[in-house]
């Protein structure tokens, strides 16, 4: 018989407990599928008297997971605590030195400390997989470095966080301002412990900076996401998308350009009609293009105990395999450090703005823009009782810096009676 | 210096000259990714002397794709020719036979002779894949047998045939009828050889062969599936879908029910603003639903020389990278001989019929269909200059056998002047 692959699970969370259900209720069927047993021989959590709805009395208990990933009966390592310093890196590291390879959905410890736990990786001939880091049950990470492998890849981009995909979504649908509909996220349990990581962006850039490393060959580089988070997105925003047809999304893009890598997350303008625009709450969409396919479009549950499990279990049969795969698609020597493009390429901008209800403000506002070099494609103007005329400008493609001195110049000027708001369009 | 992986490549057609073309312009990328370099020992083709718009005077050439499988510098065969007979056949046979790996892009090979080639290459400790077989640039193949390794996989289902959703969907676009379409296609070099293939839904039927033997650990068993081509699609059936807040797909569903295994290929109805709904041209989208996933749907372009060499090469990558996969995701021994489940699960269908405008007309057809035990849903009758009405019905969830005793029952009757039409709708 064939000699089982044992595993050590640290963090009995929502996804650990996915994870020992799947072992627990499939152990024939991965068996036949990968030709070796798959067993769990400890776990590793801070309650162990916690009920967590599934029997655990099988496995070892370690209370320190670095002394989980140090047993001797433990072949693999899965890390499911989650956070970027502490515990989960000490563990994954401590996993690696010992040549075992590690299986984690830890997003922030690969967007940041990804470079130098990839090189550990290899120095010591393991593996080190995260399917599960990036978008929940949709296995991008092995699109991207296996299945598309003959591709240069020339743009990543998507929506990789359910929760403001989800606040996005309700505002429209309910007519809800922010606020509410943060303070419900927290009422469901949606948020991080850390809330700013969701709403602010960061989880979704810690995701955006590993799908860039894999497909540029670039080395993990957090700190250069351009980030913008959706807490600014008023519901009139919302509502005059809508109008012109348009969705708001948190969305992140990663590309090359002629002055290096250009990573971006932020709320943008998409279609209400592409696969994007009509993406419904907690659902993610990754859209990759490369030379050769083109462009393929990856949708499915971005979080959830079953679809994080089954990334997780994804990385764990490959490696029972015998699969063994670089970190990032290739040696972590090879990994360049690509200077960070700031500047973006041009895009046509989406403008709201409340003009003072007097003579000749249009015309001030459309000599603005046209000093800036910005060309309107359409414009609509809103009947009101207010003493200021709401207004929707969508520009033809324009710099955000050209953008950013005529917003500069509004405001100075008396044409307009709030800050503008500007956000970019994606025509996918 | 790491030896190379060696290719020969039989097919110089579209794809093959694709894949030629990938291996010249990336060869240091494919290197890095991979380990090794990948070159090319020879190639084989009809006629030498053809200008394919690439050179090829750097490889050995072979008329007799045969002798190239068994070249001693060829390790690895990349099958482009097609063909479930001859020559294809013959010559993965033999690359099998003496160990060596193979890669091809054969859908009919695969799904007719699956089993017997799946045997041979774990006998001789050779790995035989097919991404490139099913929905062109999409990683499906790799998504079902390694990604969702974890999963029970429920269901399959998806749009997998390029040309006849070209057809189906300039039949609404332009208002022109299946056979006007039909010939464009011909003329556009969209057709297979025997356009039966494409348009008698053989060719998709092939892909959701293969899909269901890895989903559901079966033997590849095409002739089990239920096969309905799209030549009957009336002009006046996408109207009246279009009408319903429809559209009619060439959809291959794969599942498990209390019976067997369910494989059909068949016209349905889908609702128009669903993702298969949505799904325009050329474009395939396979949808996957698993136990732990939910699930995960995928997009892409489903032929053509880019898309179809990126999934070639995505194979190469893995076999250079020292992956090594039993054909259908597990042991050929291992796979079961399901029986196949004809009779369908209850779905509501659409009707259309053309009823004599006399008096007790439309209650003869409701009797009729009420002592079958189908309910209506929905029904529009249109106005019209014709001495028949026009009617379309949508029915409640009812069985196939109930709908075809209905429509015996009908067309026996004077209620109808022509047979009426009838097609399963899928809410997705």
């Amino acid at each position: 018989m064939t000699e089982p692959l044992r595993l050590g699970i640290a963090g009995l969370g929502t996804v650990g407990i996915g994870v020992v259900k799947i072992i627990r209720r499939h152990a024939a069927m991965l068996e036949a599928r990968t030709g070796r047993p798959i067993t769990i021989s400890a776990v590793s959590a801070r309650d162990a008297s916690k009920d967590r709805g599934v029997s655990l009395s099988d496995y070892a208990w370690e209370t320190d997971p670095v002394a989980l990933a140090k047993r001797d009966d433990v072949d693999l390592l899965v890390e499911l605590m989650g956070g970027h310093e502490g515990a989960a890196k000490d563990c994954i590291e401590a996993a690696l030195s010992a040549g075992k390879d590690v299986v984690t959905a830890n997003k922030a410890l690969l967007a940041i400390h990804g470079q130098a736990l990839a090189e550990l990786a290899e120095e010591k001939g393991a593996s080190l997989r995260y399917e599960a880091a990036v978008a929940g049950g949709i296995p991008v990470i092995k699109a991207l470095s296996e299945g598309l492998a003959g591709n240069e890849i020339t743009r990543v981009m998507g929506v990789m966080n359910g929760t403001c995909n989800y606040i996005l979504t309700q505002m429209e649908a309910t007519g809800q301002g922010y606020n509410a509909l943060f303070e419900e996220c927290g009422r469901l349990g949606y948020l991080e412990a850390d809330p700013n990581l969701d709403v602010g962006g960061i989880d979704a850039g810690h995701k955006l900076a590993i799908l860039a490393a894999i497909a540029f060959g670039t080395k993990p580089a957090f700190d250069d996401v351009q980030l913008e988070g959706i807490q600014r997105i008023a519901i009139e925003d919302i509502r005059a998308a809508a109008d012109m047809g348009f969705r708001i999304k948190l969305l992140g893009v990663a590309q090359r350009t002629g002055r290096g890598l250009e990573q971006r997350m932020s709320p943008c303008l998409v279609p209400a009609n592409s696969p994007l625009g009509q993406l419904e709450g907690g659902t993610n969409m990754i859209v990759v293009e490369g030379d050769a396919v083109e462009q393929i479009v990856l949708r499915g549950p971005g979080a959830g105990e079953g679809p994080t499990a089954s990334a997780v279990m994804g990385d764990v049969c490959d490696i029972t395999r015998g699969f063994k795969m670089a970190t990032f698609g290739q040696p972590a020597t090879n990994l360049q450090a690509a200077p960070a493009a700031q500047a973006e390429l041009p895009a046509p901008f989406y403008l709201r703005m409340a003009l003072q209800d007097k003579p000749g403000t249009l015309a001030k506002v459309t000599a603005v823009l046209g000093e800036c070099g910005i060309s309107i494609d359409r414009m609509r103007q809103y009947s009101h009782d207010e003493p200021s005329a709401p207004v929707l400008i969508v520009t033809h493609k324009t710099s955000r810096a050209s953008i950013d001195q005529a917003l500069e110049q509004l405001q100075a000027s008396d044409a307009v009676s709030m800050a503008p708001v500007a956000i970019r369009i994606e025509n996918l």
